[in-house]
């Protein structure tokens, strides 16, 4: 038993504060969903100012939607300034493979932040793993969807990924693997409806942070619990749907539900299995 | 018949991916109303991300609200390397006429980027016909409002207009015009509370470049058609609203509206003539 | 008797228009509360873009939450242009206190800009009345929170803060105060969990612009009519949450309030006692 419940609970009674350095797409909902959850988030992309809230924060997501220049000086200062820290680091690598920029920074910043968490979907995770040289660090051939068929290669890849980065990986999609060395959890959870609203990704991200933060020494679990939370929540808002809703009800009812989550519905709906 | 139906359809069979160089303002709902329809959503406004970006798109909309000097080469880049690529690319000029800096930026990438359509209200698109110079392109002598009254000014304007630019002109109020150099489509649906939520001109240039993008070689008739989606949208969504329902609750059932959408209703409920 | 229903209703009368330099979390969510109160917000954050937007406005709102080098030229440049067009200025000091680059631009925008009111919470209000020096302005000995108990020494905090900067002070918390030198209306609109929601106190402050630019030579029952407003909107919303609601249909109900809310609710809804 991997107690998610009581990973939530410590969320929501020690209320970590969040400095998020985001895209501006999905920032407000990233921000939402950490009150939701019990976490407090602040925003600050500015090298002057980032260094400084990081600080004061009890845990860092770096999340490299729409990343510029001017802000991606202080994704790494504030990184090595939360691992002086001892504060947990989450990296979403949105888009990475999508653009030199994109890839070269996440890269970058897997060398010289120490990450908890890496979290992203089976491409970005494969082209992190691939890296910018021309040897495979890993064994990054596996397929761009897990389904139940392959996940045994997926769970393999995570795995691997994690060793060699330090992180622990977690691959969103139908099937979620949340992986360190040794260890994966598999996730059932969630609605493919999630798809249609933007930004659930960057929202997981923001919740992984919140739950890593709340559970310092069990980075693995913590981000399990987050996964598993996310989407349940999906799950909830789902059946909340009326023939008129569409995605951006969808979003609100997904936010709204990790309002009301409890940590004993957790405990009971949460889906994994760990290979 | 403009089988704006079938125009619908290639949306959500294509999912065309659209790039967007956008305001902060509005980005979240441009990114859930592409969902919404069918398309997928991705941003980059970083010179370096954004030609990048645009290559793996198939179309690009460059939404001049909270421009920068940052942001300014990313569009004029992007806008060129969408037209190497022959992809369409939308011009929504915010603000055009409220400073110097936005009249330039418009009318500056209307002259190095072979825009597909450009979409405003009627003073924004009167701006542009001005241009910056003293003289007149066009015979931008025309009301601040489009009414029955002065219609028919007002679709002659817009023909010369798109003569001029060779873009699709489409001028959205209380009644919409999409015009090329030929024929207008003078749209009537919608509803004038759209006024009172933020973004739903933005959201609908967005649109615009998902249908456009999704029906190549009639850019007329799809931006006809993602008008008309958007008006109904607002209609279906006022519907909807109950007597403790405001601006936000309405702004959230417009985009569910579109996700609900099917081509048959747009087919049946576009409400338009052309001229 | 302070009619704050005539000054509501003065608001949706004029139909303000509202410049915004603010931050990009929120910023979605003040542009419809602007919309939902009566007024038309537009953002420009540019130096060369702001002066000009400024100009064409009635009020500004300088918001520092993720402010930035490129920014924070374009605070200055739209304040001291709003001054000499006699436009008033309302400040959020958005975390200052908790970063240097916050402190220190939140204190220069008091030296250099002549601002009509000034909101945030006990502590930002602190941070700047104990000024970036060693000596205290006035007397900034008060607690972090507001109550029933120091709410005496909290007025006079408020009216001594409000006498050195000349502006209206409006500290908001479970007790919300708004003074000037000599009158404090203390406030006991709101609920609780509108702490749950990102952005209600940018969103206070867009509407305190409102309110106070459409109510020339009374910033002080402005402000105050418009920290009522927000708490009856929070009130009212609250009222309608179900027990799936959450956080985010809040956030949404609180603006839809606002959207409804008449001049004569707010009249008879508005709770306070002027010391």
């Amino acid at each position: 038993m991997y107690m998610f419940g009581q990973i939530f609970e410590d969320v929501r009674h020690t209320s970590p504060l969040i400095h998020n350095i985001t895209n501006y797409v999905t920032v407000n909902d990233c921000a939402n969903m950490l009150l939701a959850c019990g976490a407090s988030p602040i925003m600050a992309d500015e090298l002057e100012d980032a260094v400084e809230i990081t600080a004061i924060c009890g845990g860092l997501v770096i999340n490299i939607g729409t990343l510029g220049q001017r802000t991606i000086p202080a994704m790494y200062a504030a990184g090595e300034r939360a691992n002086q820290l001892g504060h947990p680091v989450v990296l979403d690598p949105v888009g990475a493979g999508a653009s030199k920029l994109r890839t070269d920074t996440a890269l970058g910043l897997m060398e010289q932040v120490d990450l908890s968490v890496i979290r992203g979907n089976i491409s970005e995770i494969k082209t992190l793993a691939l890296g910018s040289g021309t040897t495979k660090g890993v064994d990054a051939d596996v397929s761009d969807k897990v389904t139940e068929d392959n996940l045994d290669r997926a769970v393999s890849f995570a795995k691997e990924s994690a060793q060699r980065t330090g992180a622990v990986i977690a691959i969103t999609g139908a099937i979620d693997i949340v992986a360190d060395g040794d260890r994966a959890f598999c996730i059932r959870n969630g609605h493919p409806m999630m798809a249609a609203v933007t930004g659930t990704g960057c929202q997981l991200s923001a919740l992984t942070a919140a739950f890593v933060t709340a559970n310092p020494g069990r980075p693995l679990e913590a981000a399990a619990a987050a996964v598993c939370a996310m989407g349940l929540c999906g799950e909830i808002a789902h059946e909340r749907l009326t023939d008129l809703d569409g995605n951006l009800s969808y979003r609100n009812y997904i936010i709204d539900a990790m309002y009301r989550l409890t940590p004993a519905a957790l405990e009971k709906g949460a889906c994994y299995e760990v290979r």
